[in-house]
């Protein structure tokens, strides 16, 4: 028997499953060799504007370690699910049923009430409701955001993004914090100057 | 000027030099594939056991955030020193030198006190001797033991490593948490009947 306890099995056996977030390519390019991210660098990235640039939520008291734990988790479910661009058209309803599914699959792998603090996190992650959800929404939209201006473009112009669809995707920054979509807006107009993004 | 206040601009350069840590490759290799583990991967995975294993510390009452953001935040120095494999043989002054040095040029690039309080984690986390970093150094020790198990030690028979040198680079995990640990040690075990590892 390599395992003792059956609890530590599951959360073991769920550690190795998500080993496989590192597999899921997104459109988002790096800076430095313009290879597509993962979603576990992207996560990874997340956490980091996350626990460095908390100070900016609209909320000053929202849980950092809830916000943490709801960026690490939240696109796990893209294992099963896939990744979507936010640029592209998509079915709404099928995707969230998708995901839904995946996350009941994946955060059930875990003892019961550690799969249901994951799922519940992630679902509180979907609602954007809460100020950790939409400081932790905030983060997930700003960091592409800084990949795209920082390799000049390189997904924007791939996919002949405009700004209007740019602002469309990303305004809801404003709602987790109002600093970081003032810097965002910045970061936009200077992107069709520099004619990474279509001005229109 | 593309963003109003010194603050704020010194936080997103740092966001952004930190996206070097996706290129920064290890030894390990993914349960999938066995392509290499990058450092911003592997501290995603890190952070995950973290917060899906801190019932197992020893000492109960960590601070799960002070953890989490020590994962995070420990291999940064690797953008400029590099990666280095724990069983081959080092010079550890010269490795700790050059890793000082890099925690101090990357993560000065934040605000004074922002750099401080992630170099005093970095200098931390490297002493293992609070319960946050010897549970921290747990989670960092346990991760590539996963992923070499069940990529049916992959990088271990690459350099054909032996019981006794996977045995005293990981015993430290028992510092952070005894039941770890022991389950580590049935992983070792299996491994060795398996073929993963040379009985030795």
């Amino acid at each position: 028997m390599l395992i003792e306890t059956e609890r530590l099995r599951w959360q073991i056996e769920f550690l190795k499953e998500i080993d496989d977030l590192k597999q899921i390519l997104r459109q988002t390019v790096l800076t430095k060799d313009r290879r597509q991210e993962n979603d576990a660098e992207h996560s990874w990235h997340l956490a980091m504007l996350v626990i460095t640039l908390s100070e900016y939520s609209n909320d000053k008291s929202i849980d950092i370690l809830r916000t943490t734990k709801m960026v690490l988790i939240h696109d796990i479910i893209e294992i099963d699910a896939g990744d979507t661009f936010c640029y592209d058209d998509f079915d709404r309803n099928a995707k969230t049923e998708k995901e839904r599914e995946a996350a009941h699959r994946i955060f059930s792998i875990l003892p019961e009430e550690q799969a249901q603090e994951f799922i519940e996190l992630w679902e509180e992650f979907e609602a954007m409701e809460t100020p950790e959800a939409q400081f932790a929404a905030a983060a997930d939209r700003l960091q592409p955001l800084l990949l795209n201006y920082y390799s000049e473009g390189y997904a924007w112009k791939k996919h002949g993004i405009k700004r209007s669809q740019v602002i469309e995707r990303n305004q809801h920054i404003s709602k987790g914090s109002k600093v970081l979509w003032e810097f965002a807006e910045s970061l936009i107009d200077e992107s069709v100057k520099k004619g990474y993004l279509i001005d229109g």
